[in-house]
């Protein structure tokens, strides 16, 4: 691994006002490793104007993105089973490995919050002030349905900024974790010492997509229940067959706060890409993820564009107003919308 | 209530061969109470052949639908709650009172079921031999990420039959409550009798979701333990402000075995109605939802039409190999179809 371009703290003192900001001080800013403005750049990719999307855009394409030297790690698990803890250590381990980590974080506590230099100071206390990891917070609030904010283009400017490892936490609510399947290269599912009991909670699809099962906070009282946990998981998994021919899913004992097995999660994330590398999986997965990317975008462009459409609008806002007044049947108004519709597109 | 038509078991043998099967025959056998025609229409209204869909339309379009005598209640619950069974007692207790009782159900077993006159008779054996009832099945491998297939449509056809009372049943994976919050007058929860730690597993989300929460298998060795629950439940949901004025959120101990507190569940659908009614809002909540259906199905007939397009397809095609052939990055192939899309839906 290449040595990270050195942090210079007080570079957002030198920031440019932000009527001079242009491409080449984003792009600039994103080689010096000046994580505010690559905080900044991801605000563009993110942004609901579509002027400052282009020019996020524009930035991310400056960078060449079709390597296979980053991995992208999903990390799901039910509130309260610790991800933030196994997060902050895990991404300090990958940082003694000599990697940049990026964390794709959910805040629970804020509403709104744009990202800063520093990230999620109270939730990753350790990790927040290295120079090597760059955590990018999605207000929980901010979201709808469970479905988190960030995206692969935000995966990807990370991946330009240097950031090699970057860890994509999720919320656990079912959706968003099939979302981020479709941007991860492999996806761990964080477990509780528990019972068999509970293993009926967890989601049949989240386990399915589960690569690396880790049961965390095996220390101190829940060690050995941890230990016997493990047992249970065990049984548990062997029903689901894993897509990718002999890997046998690891279950991995960790205690986040004393830091132990955090070198095992490492090395299965390794193995893991590995086999997919392999068995040229790896490669053939973002390809996959890109075209889903592709088509899920398109379909966004072509509601845009409608919907701005002014003949399209005026309509739609009548018709719906119509509805309201209990003027016009809902099916009779969607007959309506198909003639404008047909009108517009043509063929 | 109107005494419902008496059921000929025999009817289906009159059944008219498919070619002759006009808009009349539809209708006339829904007005008679023939559950088999009941149940082609639905499968007009949820195919995917676009003269098939219009057909069912045209037969629900024919039927008044603005009525606010029905009631729609949303049915959740993790698997393993007894959602079925609960629903099995709850549907016979509500013909008991005189109503007729359609239930869209989950059919965890099957992968391919289209409906059928007696319904899921394994899994509800006394409700769907009783002639006051319809159970539509959706099998659960036919959806995707949770979402199920029934629809807005679906409800109104069993109303249009006289189905006074639609019980809509979603398995508690995050995403198809809250769909299914944009469906229902009212929703009830299933909770297992249990530890405050089990409160933990249940998505937040889903507990804002829900008007009514419901303790079932509160019978034998877990009658106790239900007891208690109740008491951790109530301080769980005391953080939860309900959106109706003054309703404050029953917590119901239900054994559908031993057929107990099935008149509470009732008593409890009747009060959150009254109270609807009361303050304006029954009403105000179905048109909303109409508004919602009507943006949801206008953005997918501008989806269908557009990827219908034959220039569109075809770029789009092109676009998505090149994909995944890397002969373009999935950006510049966006902002290909960007053009396209411009010259197609012009302004």
């Amino acid at each position: 691994m290449s040595v990270p371009p050195v942090f210079n703290p007080d570079i957002h003192k030198q920031l440019q006002p932000k009527q001079q900001r242009n491409i080449a001080y984003y792009i600039d800013g994103i080689k010096a490793g000046n994580r505010y403005i690559l905080s900044e750049s991801i605000t563009l990719l993110e942004s609901s104007v579509p002027d400052k999307r282009a020019l996020g855009t524009e930035i991310l394409n400056h960078f060449k993105n079709d390597n296979t030297s980053t991995i992208r790690v999903g990390i799901t698990g039910t509130p309260g089973v610790g991800k933030s803890t196994f997060i902050e250590a895990f991404g300090c381990y990958c940082i003694s490995q000599g990697h940049k980590v990026a964390v794709l974080a959910i805040d629970p506590s804020s509403q709104v919050n744009q990202g800063s230099v520093l990230g999620d100071k109270t939730r990753m206390p350790n990790l927040s002030t290295r120079e090597e990891a760059f955590i990018r917070p999605t207000a929980s609030g901010t979201m709808l349905g469970g479905t988190a904010i960030h995206t692969k283009e935000t995966i990807e400017m990370c991946e330009a900024a240097g950031y090699d490892m970057v860890l994509i936490e999720t919320v656990g609510v079912g959706q968003s974790e099939i979302e981020v399947g479709f941007m991860s290269d492999v996806n761990i599912l964080l477990l509780q010492p528990g019972a068999g009991d509970e293993i009926q909670g967890i989601k049949r699809g989240i386990m399915e997509n589960a690569d690396i099962f880790v049961i965390n906070k095996a220390d101190g009282a829940l060690h050995s229940l941890a230990k016997q946990s493990k047992i249970t998981y065990r049984n548990a998994i062997q029903l689901f067959h894993h897509p990718l021919e002999g890997w046998k899913m690891p279950i991995i004992l960790v205690s986040s706060t004393e830091e132990r097995g955090l070198d095992d999660v490492f090395l299965a994330i390794a193995q893991f890409k590995e086999k997919m590398l392999y068995q040229h999986l790896f490669s053939d997965k973002r390809t996959q993820q890109n075209q889903r990317w592709f088509y899920t975008k398109s379909k966004e462009l072509i509601e845009e564009l409608v919907f701005n459409h002014p003949e399209f609008r005026s309509n739609f806002k009548t018709l719906s107003d119509a509805i309201q007044n209990k003027s016009i049947s809902p099916s009779s108004a969607l007959s309506r919308i198909n003639d404008i519709l047909h009108k517009i597109i043509g063929s």
